[in-house]
C-alpha cells in the first residue's frame, strides 16, 4: 500500500512523505502522476516525528493496573504473584492488546516483552500490527521439560526477514537463574540470531546478595564472568553500577534499558546517567510494566529520565531534551538492528503524527523540547509502524472492544 | 442554570448528581418531575471527580513555552528575562488564556498565580470562568509609584463573596523584597482579607545568601522574624527547610506549595516530604509556570510528586496516590478557603467527568490509583467550575482561537 502524507512539518520544513510498501519512499516532493496512492493524509498543522521503542516492558500486566499499590515491596510483590498465579493465555492476550492500544495511542511502535505465555503476546502483538520482540522467560524453578519446549519454540521460530514480531529467551534476573541457565540461554541466542533479555542490577539488595554468593562479584562481574554479555544483550533497570560495571557493560556493547517510573515508583534507586554517559554505554529507554508505572507512554518516561537526571545529579543539562528524545527513538530502533527510528529515505516507514494544534504545542519554538517536556498522549495524532496506519485522528481498529474486555478485570480479586 | 448528571460512578457507586446554580444541591436520586433542568449530562460510563487547585504558577509564561531548555539555570534565566521584557500587556492576556485552556483540558479549576499585568491575567481568568487567586508581583526595584498603585488596585478590588477571580499581594522572594516590603503587602492581606503568596526557600543559594545577609537566620526565620508568615500565606517550593523551619510553617499555617517537575527540572532539589509531614505542615501541590515544567498538568505533577518522594526517600508510602489525589483536591480548595474540593450537598459544584472507557482508566479497580498513576489529559471528558460547564466531551469554548492566536509567538525570538 502507498500512503501519501501530504504538506507535514518535518522538523523546520513542509514536506510531502511517500510510503511504498513498508519504507519511506520520497520526502520532499512527490509527482502524483506517476505514482499510485492508495491513501492520502492532510499534513496540514501537523507534524512527521520518529515513533517511540520501548525496550522494556511486561506488557500483559496492563491488566493488573491499579490492583494494588503504595506497598511495601516485599508485600506488593506477594500481592502480585497471587494475583498472576490466576491469569491465563486469554488473561495474557488480552492484557497484552490493551497495552499495545495504550502504546499505539502514546506514539509506540515497538515493545520489547518479557512474560509467561508468550504464544499469546506473539498473537496479541500480530493482530496489533505492532513490533515487538517477545521474551521466553527462563527460571531455574521451571521443569527441565518447560525449558527445552522453550528452546525449541525459539528454535523453530520464523526466521523470515519481514516478520516485525520476534523472540529472544529471556533469562530472567540473577536470582532466579544461575549462570548455567544463562549460558543455555545465551547460546540459543547466538545460534538463532537473537536477542538476550534480561533484568540487571534492579535494587541493592540484589548487589548485596550477589556478592556474597559469588565471591565479591557484582552481578555484572557474574554475568561477564559466565561469558553471556555482548551487543545483543538487553539488560533491563540497571540502576545499581559500579564504575566498573559501567565500563564491562560499555566494552561488551550491552544495552542498558533505563526505566525511570519504575525504578522511583518502586524506590529501588537512581540510574547513573552521568557515569554510564561517560563511559560510551548504550542507553535505551522502557516503561517496564503496568504494575510499576502505571502506563506504556514514552512521552512520560522521557519526561521522567530528564527530571530524575537533573535533580538526582543537580545539572540543568544532565540529560537534555534532544538526548532522551534520541534515545528513546533512533537509538532504540538501532539498538534492535531496526533499519527505523529516523524519517528518511529508504528507512523503514515507522513514525508517528503530531497534532500542532493541540494546546500543549503551542507556542512551537521547538519541537522536541515539546514532545519531551510538554506533550501527552493527545498531541498524538497518528501512527505509522512499517508502513500500516495503525492510529489515524487517534482512533485504533477494535479500541471499543479491547476496552470491554478489559472491563472485565474491573471486580475486586 | 441546573445541571443534571445521570447514571454517573462516585467512587462505588451510581447516582445522579444535580447541580443548582452553582452548588451540589442532590446526589442520589433526583425527582426530574420537580426540578426544572437546564442541561442533561450522560454519565453512562463515566465518573465524577473532585476537580484539581493549581497553587503555584506563573499562567502568562505558557507563550514563553519551550523558548529555551536545558541550560545551566544563570543563562537560563538570563534569556528568559531578555523575552519577558518585551512582553506587553495583550502578549499576558494571550498566555493566560492559553495556560487556563490546558488547565481546563486537564481538569483544573483554580490556580495561583503570580506574575505582572494583573489586569489582563484577571481578564483572561472571568473570560475563561475558572477560579483564580491573580497575585500583584512585588519586588524592591519595582517604583514606588507602582507600588501604591498596586497596593491600591488590591484595596479596591471587588469584596464581592460571589466573585471567584481574586487577587493577592505577592512579595516576590527574599532575594527580591525586604522585610519592610513584605510587611506592607502583609498589612495590606490582613486590612483586604486576602492572601498573600511568595516563593520560599526555593534554592540552596537562596538560603545560604539570606544567613549570610541576615545574621544566621534561614529564609523562614526572617519572614517569620518580620511577622508575616500565618494561615494566610502560600509559600511556593520549600525545598530547603531545616527541621525548626518546618516546625514554624506547621505553627503558623503557612502553605507549603510543592511543585515537584520544577523543582526537579530546574535541578533545585527535592522537597522533604516525610519532614514537613512530620510537622503536620499544610503541603499543597503546584505546577509552576511552563517555562519550568513544560505543561499544566496536575495529574502529572501529583504522580511526579510521588514518585519523586518515594525514591528520594527510599520508601513505596512515602507519598501514596490517596494522599496526593487529596492534596490536589480537596486540601487545595480548602487552604484557599473555597467550600469546594469534594462531591458533597452543598458545597460549590466543581468537578471533572472521567471517561471511564479510555485505555488508560481499564481496568478500574481503583480509580484513585488511575488517576494518579496512569491517567492523562485524554481521560478526563468534562469539567464544571462553580456550577458552570468549561469543558464537554473534551471541548472548551474558543479553543480554537487561543490556539491560532498562541501561534503567533511561534517565530524565533
Amino acid at each position: 500500500m502507498n500512503i501519501l502524507i501530504k504538506d507535514i512539518l518535518l522538523y523546520d520544513k513542509t514536506v510531502d512523505v511517500l510510503i511504498e510498501d513498508n519504507k519511506f519512499k520520497t520526502i520532499g516532493k512527490v509527482d502524483t502522476t506517476k505514482t499510485k496512492i492508495d491513501k492520502t493524509i492532510n499534513g496540514k498543522d501537523k507534524a512527521i516525528l520518529p515513533a517511540f521503542y520501548n525496550l522494556h516492558c511486561h506488557a500483559a500486566m496492563n491488566i493488573l493496573r491499579g490492583f494494588c499499590e503504595d506497598l511495601p515491596l516485599f508485600e506488593w510483590l506477594q500481592n502480585i504473584w497471587k494475583k498472576e498465579d490466576t491469569l491465563k493465555g486469554e488473561d495474557i492476550y488480552n492484557g497484552t492488546r490493551l497495552a499495545i492500544l495504550e502504546m499505539i495511542k502514546s506514539g509506540t511502535v515497538f515493545f520489547a516483552d518479557m512474560y509467561w505465555f508468550h504464544k499469546d503476546v506473539i498473537r496479541a502483538a500480530k493482530d496489533m500490527g505492532i513490533r515487538a520482540d517477545v521474551g521466553l522467560t527462563f527460571m531455574n524453578k521451571l521443569d527441565r521439560k518447560t525449558i527445552d519446549e522453550n528452546f525449541d519454540f525459539l528454535n523453530n521460530y520464523s526466521k523470515d526477514k519481514n516478520e516485525i514480531v520476534k523472540v529472544s529467551p529471556t533469562p530472567h534476573a540473577i536470582y532466579t537463574c544461575d549462570d548455567k541457565l544463562y549460558k543455555e540461554c545465551y547460546d540459543n541466542a547466538k545460534k538463532n540470531n537473537l536477542f538476550l533479555q534480561t533484568h540487571l542490577c534492579e535494587t541493592e539488595q540484589e548487589v548485596n546478595d550477589c556478592k556474597k554468593a559469588h565471591n565479591g562479584m557484582t552481578p555484572v562481574e557474574y554475568l561477564d564472568n559466565a561469558g553471556v554479555l555482548d551487543n545483543n544483550t538487553i539488560a533491563a533497570h540497571c540502576v545499581y553500577l559500579t564504575e566498573n560495571d559501567s565500563k564491562i557493560l560499555a566494552n561488551r556493547g550491552v544495552v542498558l534499558v533505563h526505566n525511570p517510573c519504575s525504578n522511583m515508583k518502586l524506590s529501588s534507586g537512581v540510574f547513573n546517567m552521568p557515569q554510564n554517559r561517560k563511559y560510551n554505554c548504550k542507553i535505551a529507554l522502557g516503561t517496564d510494566g503496568t504494575s510499576s508505572n502505571n502506563n506504556l507512554s514514552m512521552m512520560e518516561e522521557m519526561k521522567m529520565a530528564c527530571l530524575l537526571a537533573k535533580v538526582s545529579f543537580k545539572k540543568a543539562d544532565a540529560l537534555t531534551a534532544n538526548e532522551i528524545f534520541d534515545i528513546a527513538t533512533k537509538k532504540g530502533a538501532e539498538y534492535y538492528n531496526i533499519n527505523a527510528g529516523e524519517i528518511k529515505e529508504g528507512m523503514q516507514a515507522d513514525c508517528i503524527i503530531v497534532d500542532l494544534n493541540n494546546e500543549r504545542m503551542v507556542p512551537n519554538y521547538n519541537i522536541i523540547y515539546n514532545m519531551v517536556y510538554s506533550a501527552d498522549s493527545t498531541c498524538i495524532n497518528g501512527v505509522i509502524c512499517n508502513g500500516k496506519i495503525l492510529m489515524e485522528d487517534r482512533h485504533v481498529d477494535n479500541e471499543q472492544e479491547i476496552i470491554e474486555i478489559a472491563k472485565r478485570y474491573n471486580a475486586k480479586n
